[in-house]
């Protein structure tokens, strides 16, 4: 049984980089086509996604920070990788906390390496968690 | 001169609390009573504002996590620190990357740590600037 | 109302200076002798501790490394601060993930700048919590 | 010559694996079917193993934490990888320092990543070695 | 288009390895034999190199240590991996900042997780860029 | 007995309030007027120096970049702290791993964090000193 990895992406041409990164590393990749779908998938939790990596540009009515920010509402440690070319310096005002923004282009081994990361919980926080 | 700590809290117990203990600390506390005040001497530029301390919960139109989103509009990497009690739990949906949330309640040695961990520059980032 | 630290530390004049630290820092220090009323203290949860500041070698029937375990058996997350001189090579073996050893003599800022920081959820996790 | 990993797992499935993450990434991985006998392989060091990756419920007489106590008192910066699914929740307490902590199930690139994480030196420590 | 990495290695069996570790992780490996070659290339800025990974003695008038510098010269936040086996000892005093030294031997996930961490902005830094 | 922290700054308004921060914070200052005498203390072992702090410009033949040099070369886990307003640009080409750059003007709260975090082993370092 593989972690699955929640991916927005349209661009098929990535999507298919992308794809192909994860399952090599052992993961499955579920494939959500806009914001919309990957929030109704998140709050319908039908399937336990341990991880979201998104683009930033979005087509329909969300943008991938509003899906991070939708996801963190559903489970307030779940793991983020943002993947933009020209929005990246929105990230930090956009992005959430303990979140990787790759910019494009990377490669897979850098989406690979920061998917891990994040499952294996080893970002830093900053919360007390009281 | 001293490194200026812009405040935003209007709870007077509280605030005086924060500026006793970042005076201690060497820094200067200026206080904001609202959001819109704040965003107002961050945009203006008038004041080299070093870092945010910011409540969640604000009188006005802005709350504490727009704040934030408005500071690092303006500069990419302004340091911020959240300070709420009942607000804490939205933190990992709402707070900026490379930001610190302090429960309430805390003791004012978590606050100047808080402020100078930030300005000394060692949270992780999570993005290459590429 | 300030956070309260749990100190068991039976040399007094090191308990004065732990007591003094703390207090300046804004924090309250409980203080016990031993470690087993340490580990009463803890389980009876009638106090909300926030962190744990302990000797490594204790009078009774408990040492440090065992106290911060029962520790972390009632609060996952617990922040926790060992104090030793000689003990202090054993902390790769025995000490709790995200601990931090203090090597006697240390600086009162040092004890402080540790407590606020474990507070402040500043250090690196290794786990998933899946 | 390739870096050498001791695994302790006695699940055939998992252990191959195991054996093919690490074979994939360049390292080479000797197997230990309980406790016991890794500990006398450390403790032997007639092979300069550089990281321990060991399930929690072993056969025998020794768990997982203890096997890793062992191996820091061989080498205090030893790499420790723990594996589990019912374990894992006893990691804060029982999990040494600068360890890593992976669910079950986790996917063939988190192991990797984090061995790879430890043996570059990137876990934040805590303790001055003074 | 892949993230291309400068590469200063003389043996032709390491430069071998790394070369295929690099490739294997989507990186594109370009190669210089000597460290005045590295550095005029670093400096010319024809080609967007994203990292370097270096030997640390090096044929020709400079070595590893003073390549290195030379890049973040040119670039203050550049990604620098180095690699050695006698002079890994001399890092702590002559390597620069957010670097990562790997010893060899060392495994190729070793060396493309350390390439991708620094190419995802994850090491802590520790200057407030005022 | 306070750890003791050898300090080399020849403005003496800002030799000042080094000393009194490190005072507070339960350190002893010990001035060094230039970097040869620093190097000579540090060489010397007399006297168990615990962390370096260190202006950039320093009188004599010396800066405080090769004074850092030095002093990791006799202990290359040495904690340092530069101090520095104009020379901070040079700090990610000339500045030694896991050291902090304090940009001037900063808050003492922020010299005693920094050297307080460095003295608790708290920066991650990069190298398996295998």
């Amino acid at each position: 049984m593989q972690p699955i990895v929640l991916v927005i992406e349209d661009d098929d041409a990535i999507q298919g980089i992308v794809e192909d990164a994860l399952r090599e590393g052992g993961f499955e990749a579920a494939i959500a086509k806009t914001g919309e779908e990957a929030v109704t998938l998140l709050k319908g939790r039908l399937i336990a996604y341990r991880a979201l990596v998104t683009d930033i540009n979005l087509l329909g009515r969300f943008n991938g920070w509003e899906v991070a920010r939708a996801a963190r509402d559903v489970d307030p440690n779940f793991p983020v990788v943002y993947m933009s070319g020209v929005a990246a310096h929105e990230w930090p005002a956009q992005g959430v906390y303990n979140s990787i923004m790759l910019h494009k282009p990377f490669a897979p081994a850098q989406l690979t390496t920061a998917v891990s990361h994040l499952l294996n919980g080893l970002l830093a926080v900053g919360s007390n968690r009281a």
